[in-house]
């Protein structure tokens, strides 16, 4: 089976305070960590766009990590840039500042070899070019998509057209809420259910995961640490690692789903213990399984 | 060996609103949720005063659920009342007043049986008289103490002196970070066993209990429930399950400790269906067991 992930997102650079210190121009974006996180499981190949201004050692690094970068496309104009701040909590970014640059015009083409893609994962952008992008694949077997409240509020009827596209739809857990008007999370889920999706994933940061299937529900909490630096790209990591999975597996039987909910949740917990992506990159294979392994004895009774 | 548990703390009057429904002067306090819920485990003697004005129904209740209610002390003057509001996230509870009563003046003499106890549960009560109490008590085996904001900034001195005595400390995430001075809860979990306790228990509502002991940690994420009513007595309530198990047990191993937890929580997760202790009242073993093979199933991978 074809195991390979289209992922369609942003890639950036940011500038991130947090109590512990600060990055300039860092790596950073929706598509750049979920597939540094996914690679481990399935191939990726990422479709973005980036500014001349984009490092190419970038690219490359991407590249050395085995992603496709083929698909990224090198533009006149300016990288996006995120500039935010995060208190001693690091539950929740301030945004300080957010340029678009190439971004803001970005509209994907999809090659041949994309179009034919099984598993998509649409990273958090306009609905619009979500679905622009979903119409390109031919004949996809699992489609993923994330979303914020800035699409919740501004572009609804596109959103909930994307919607019923999509297998899986990841977001945290206010997202879910302004999304489905419901306060409850069951309820949220039933609203989910009857729009399209059928895996309904909320990410709750540090305190974890909840995924409602139709015929299961499955609760995560988030891995226990003890240092964590910077918060960023840890949603997309965290989906990197779950779709990663699903893709590997090629099936949304429930012992397969509660697997990739814990192996995303371990990615996102090395991923938040550096800045940019540094803990991702370095990361290896073993020390996935042994935080799995302690995220089992962790919460097993 | 004895397991009966000692319960000293408030017996109120709760008059709640939240956005389902109100009530009024309903049955209420931190020893009356926790008898409700560990007399399912374990004996309870609690000790309390109540004014004049408390109606004799409410303590032939608890009677009636096997509770020792020979400890309560009915004096001149009135019940402790408290009124409260919560929102829709129904996370955190709004004090609309506050009226002490006979609790003002609440100074408990413990009777020879009473001094005797092995196991002692101290509620949410100025730490001074929590000591006070402790004293008494001849040879405890298991104390544990709950604690809030009110106490960690106003009497500090006395709360950690309290500490060196007590084996488990349950209170909740915000209060846990105040009384350490540490974000991070691993942080926090070495401050507390520097200062007494050998148990730490932070309980986080509806994102659940991370449990620290010294050569373990267990996360458990909360029962997920499509309604809740009224979370008042949620912590007192997960406090009589837990302790009650252990009471129960006579152990402190990782797997009866995690256990613990898991009943307090679907303890926890009954009470917050209705008003009061209303579901604790009609609650049967049978349903307690059915919802903790439910919580397996749950968080399982």
């Amino acid at each position: 089976m074809n195991s390979r992930i289209l992922a369609v997102g942003s890639m950036a650079l940011d500038s991130i305070e947090t109590p512990f210190g600060k990055a300039e121009d860092a790596l950073g974006g929706s598509v750049t960590y979920f597939s540094a996180a996914a690679r481990f499981f399935a191939p990726v190949s990422v479709v973005a766009a980036v500014g001349k201004d984009f490092p190419a050692k970038h690219l490359k690094l991407l590249s050395g990590l085995g992603v496709d970068t083929s698909g990224v496309r090198i533009e006149d104009g300016k990288t996006f840039r995120w500039k935010g701040h995060y208190g001693f909590d690091l539950n929740s970014a301030k945004t300080l500042k957010t340029e678009l640059g190439v971004f803001a015009t970005f509209k994907p083409e999809l090659d041949r070899a994309q179009r034919r893609s099984k598993t998509v994962f649409l990273a958090n952008i306009d609905p619009d070019i979500q679905r622009a992008v979903l119409k390109q694949v031919e004949n996809p077997s699992l489609v993923a998509c994330d979303t914020m409240n800035y699409w919740i509020g501004g572009k609804r009827p596109s959103l909930l057209k994307l919607l019923r596209r999509v297998d899986v739809i990841l977001c945290n857990d206010a997202e879910a809420r302004e999304l489905t008007g419901e306060v409850n999370l069951v309820k949220a889920a039933r609203w989910m259910f009857a729009h399209g999706p059928k895996l309904f994933v909320v990410k709750k940061g540090e305190h974890g995961v909840i995924c409602f299937a139709k015929n299961f529900t499955f609760l995560a909490p988030a891995f226990l640490l003890e240092s964590v630096f910077d918060p960023t790209g840890a949603g997309d990591t965290f989906a990197g690692g779950f779709m990663g999975t699903l893709a590997k597996a090629g099936r949304l039987d429930s012992a397969t789903v509660r697997k990739a909910v814990i192996y995303g949740s371990v990615l996102a917990s090395y991923n938040v213990e550096s800045f940019s992506l540094k803990r991702l990159i370095s990361l290896k294979r073993f020390e996935i399984e042994s935080r799995y392994r302690q995220f089992r004895k962790l919460t097993e009774f």
